[in-house]
């Protein structure tokens, strides 16, 4: 088995460094101004919103173009120098991190959305695009691309494609590999491909578009992509819930399928995620009750109003089985817009309060409650304070652990058995370790869990055929073999 | 570049004969009345929906279970016998074919649903079972898997996620990808993997389930099925609009969703292709008409029959736009029957008039009308008789082709030069030579229209990683260089 995030030194293959000829030609490629070699300069590509990681690159390129990374690879696969691409720096993975040095390639300057194609709802779009600037620019033509984490405001298209995020929209709508229908890749070789073809069906070699999908910057350099689009729905309601048990909330989810609906949002949030949220932006929308267990956001969208309407009646009436409490409609967009700001900023003002490990649990949606249930046994036995928030929907839970007078951190031995533990429950239930933030850094010992050797001989097989130097983001999701 | 197709001798790998010893193991394994030796019990194994292709296997295997499929292809693996996997049979690309001899390994006996999880929205299955039986079965529980070729009657499961079938239901639910969840998957070394986890949200290592669907069988052999199913749709509506003109019908197709419709399903039939199968199957419930060019089958579903209703006349609306006839509703789930019937007939109908080559073009649904007169302008040049219908609403468009005189194969030199001409004319308006029957045998020689070398070079290092005796289905999508 291979832990090399919790063992790294005994792994660590070995790259070349980055010479101040080699420094020339990056300048050459990418002019003076986008080349970053000063501590201060590349301050922050160290860091994601990972933990509280960091590790200095040797160097930070922004380059504007394709052609321009391509250069970059073709001199990083010539001397074998590590790459870490980085989008808006929102992962919770450590995906972006550049751990073992070498260069961080930042696609932020690639930043243009360069067609928005109204007669066959497509956009093509740069990378570097921040999603929720993507999702505004093709909502004005009326048109919806679903998929929004958390993070939409800052972080990059070109990031959800690496890490397959996915959100709240994800229970109806799907995730990202759903949309996305064609992408520019440079390879860790240099050579440039586009991947398929900008249409809704097709079955014409193997899927190397949904090979890069999730693939975390691991197979090649995402520089153009070509997203499906769909009609923006005219209308959508919004009601939060109160539950006075964490089981029945999670009971309730699976039931609201059961009963032939689907929401287009279907959140849980524990109750203390949404007071400490509450207190930071100070909002005094949810009340404030000591009998209050957890929350239900639940949202349903479309055409027509009165569908809604019955659709959201028929919703609470199946609720009421749960022991529900009061439940609170939100009126208008400006209550909307705060209560989806409470949920989005869960996880910032959790992490304030010191949880800083989140792990992106998903089960299948009815085993929701056992995994509550086994999470908080875990975090008892173990010490851990764990909060609970997530895309209820899906099954896909996050928990955010503290253990007081640990170092917080996925590789800390402290935590590391009882995080182990969470997996194979999560295995156990039928689910997986990551739903939608990756593997990364942070999760890669904990890899062993759902998969076998066999699986790694093939991810393997497919990272060497990629990247035959392994220079492309190096020791994230498995460790290669030494040369 | 690679035409193994069209000069077959030239790269043919030289494989391990079926020995009686070998026949021994295989009678060992899975029971002497199931492996079929004679001409006569062959024989249907050796043909599929392909043109009038025949290659007969040196033996056919009809295993029960997971554990003889293992057991197969580690003899056949430890041997290099070149092992042809076979659902339905009902292929078009000849995906299904034992051009280079071997074993035929039949999934007819894997013919069990083993769950319709009602919790979950899930099913699992076997292999072996026809998509129409596992429709039907998930439906009696109000669930819906929408994609449905039009062999769905016959064709299996199994050969569906082989090629990522789509069907009429593609444009408003998608395809095949996008209901496997998870599959367990005997590699050709006979190791046995679940390829991922029961979630709807997964980004745990490389994707290897959507690198599996679509693969025709050249990775692995899939033996069980995770599948995602939907709450089914109360109502539908369906309409046949005629057209006096196909560019007028095609323009029609993206105006609808650009005017915000999803419809369930948004088909094109040539005139001449109903004519034909409204004779063969004896019906009358299409006007025959002279000035008629073509036909679209428009249908909407939901859950409230009002709001059908009035989606269907403000499609109508949309339509008069484009000159449509008169707009036939379908009244009742009889006429609805056989409206779909002379759909889903379409193909075979015009095939037995001699239309044997059918190519699986797709663009964007814009390009549409491009498409078609290109298609018509190759046939004029070529001599080609050409009959187009499919799924306008994906921008799927099937032409089937009749050259008279000519052997009608797609490796017949005499059409190579036309349907080449098409594929560039495919390529150059945006689409692609394959959007749900698969590339197989028959389109293995248009391949480098669509993909460079490099794209060649990633399929190839995949295809070994996972075959690396390269027994599987071999010299399908495309050939391996010789050892």
């Amino acid at each position: 088995m291979y832990f090399c995030y919790m063992n790294a030194t005994a792994s660590k293959p070995t790259f070349a460094k980055v010479t101040p000829e080699i420094i020339s030609q990056f300048v050459e490629t990418v002019g003076a101004n986008h080349v970053f070699i000063s501590s201060e300069d590349k301050e922050k590509y160290g860091r994601d919103e990972t933990e509280n990681l960091f590790y200095e690159p040797e160097v930070v390129l922004r380059p504007k173009n394709t052609e321009q990374i391509s250069a970059i690879m073709k001199i990083c696969h010539q001397h074998r120098i590590p790459v870490t691409p980085r989008g808006g720096g929102t992962g919770l993975s450590g995906g972006a991190l550049p751990h073992l040095g070498g260069v961080v390639l930042s696609t932020e300057r690639l930043n243009q959305i360069l067609e928005i194609d109204e007669r066959n709802l497509q956009v093509t779009t740069e990378p570097g695009v921040i999603t929720q600037v993507l999702q505004e620019a093709v909502k004005e033509k009326g048109l919806f691309y679903p998929p929004d984490p958390s993070s939409k405001g800052s972080c990059f298209i070109g990031g959800n494609i690496a890490e397959n995020s996915g959100g709240p929209k994800a229970v109806k709508y799907g995730v990202v590999k759903d949309y996305v229908l064609n992408l520019e890749v440079v390879l860790p070789t240099g050579e440039v491909i586009w991947t398929g073809s900008n249409v809704l069906k097709n079955v014409t070699g193997y899927n190397l578009t949904q090979l890069m999908v999730g693939s975390e910057g691991t197979l090649g350099i995402v520089t153009k992509i070509v997203l499906k689009l769909i009609p923006h729905p005219k209308f959508d309601l919004l009601m939060l819930v109160p539950f006075y048990s964490l089981e029945k909330a999670s009971e309730a989810v699976s039931a609201i399928f059961r009963a032939g609906f689907t929401p287009s949002a279907l959140e849980l949030v524990e109750i203390n995620a949404l007071q400490i949220v509450s207190k930071m932006v100070d909002s005094h929308v949810v009340p404030v009750t000591d009998d209050i267990a957890a929350h239900l956001i639940i949202e349903v969208d479309g055409n027509n109003m009165d569908v809604l309407m019955q659709e959201m009646e028929a919703i609470a009436e199946v609720l009421t089985q749960f022991e529900a409490g009061e439940i609170f409609f939100a009126d208008d967009a400006q209550q909307k817009a705060e209560l989806w700001k409470l949920r989005r900023r869960a996880a910032e003002a959790v992490k304030l309060k010191g949880y800083t490990i989140e792990e992106d649990t998903v089960v299948p949606r009815a085993n929701l409650p056992q995994l509550i249930a086994g999470v908080k046994a875990i975090g008892k036995k173990h010490q851990f304070n764990v909060v609970c928030y997530g895309h209820a929907g899906d099954g896909n839970l996050h928990v955010r652990i503290h253990k007081p007078g640990s170092a917080n951190s996925a590789s800390d031995p402290a935590m590391v058995e009882g995080l182990r533990e969470l997996f194979h429950l999560v295995h156990d239930l039928g689910g997986t370790i990551s739903g939608e933030h990756g593997i990364g850094l942070v999760q890669k010992g904990y890899m062993d869990i759902v998969f076998q050797e066999t699986h790694f001989r093939l991810m393997r097989a497919i990272k060497q055929a990629f990247d035959p130097h392994g220079i492309l983001n190096p020791g994230k999701i498995f460790d290669m073999p030494l040369a």
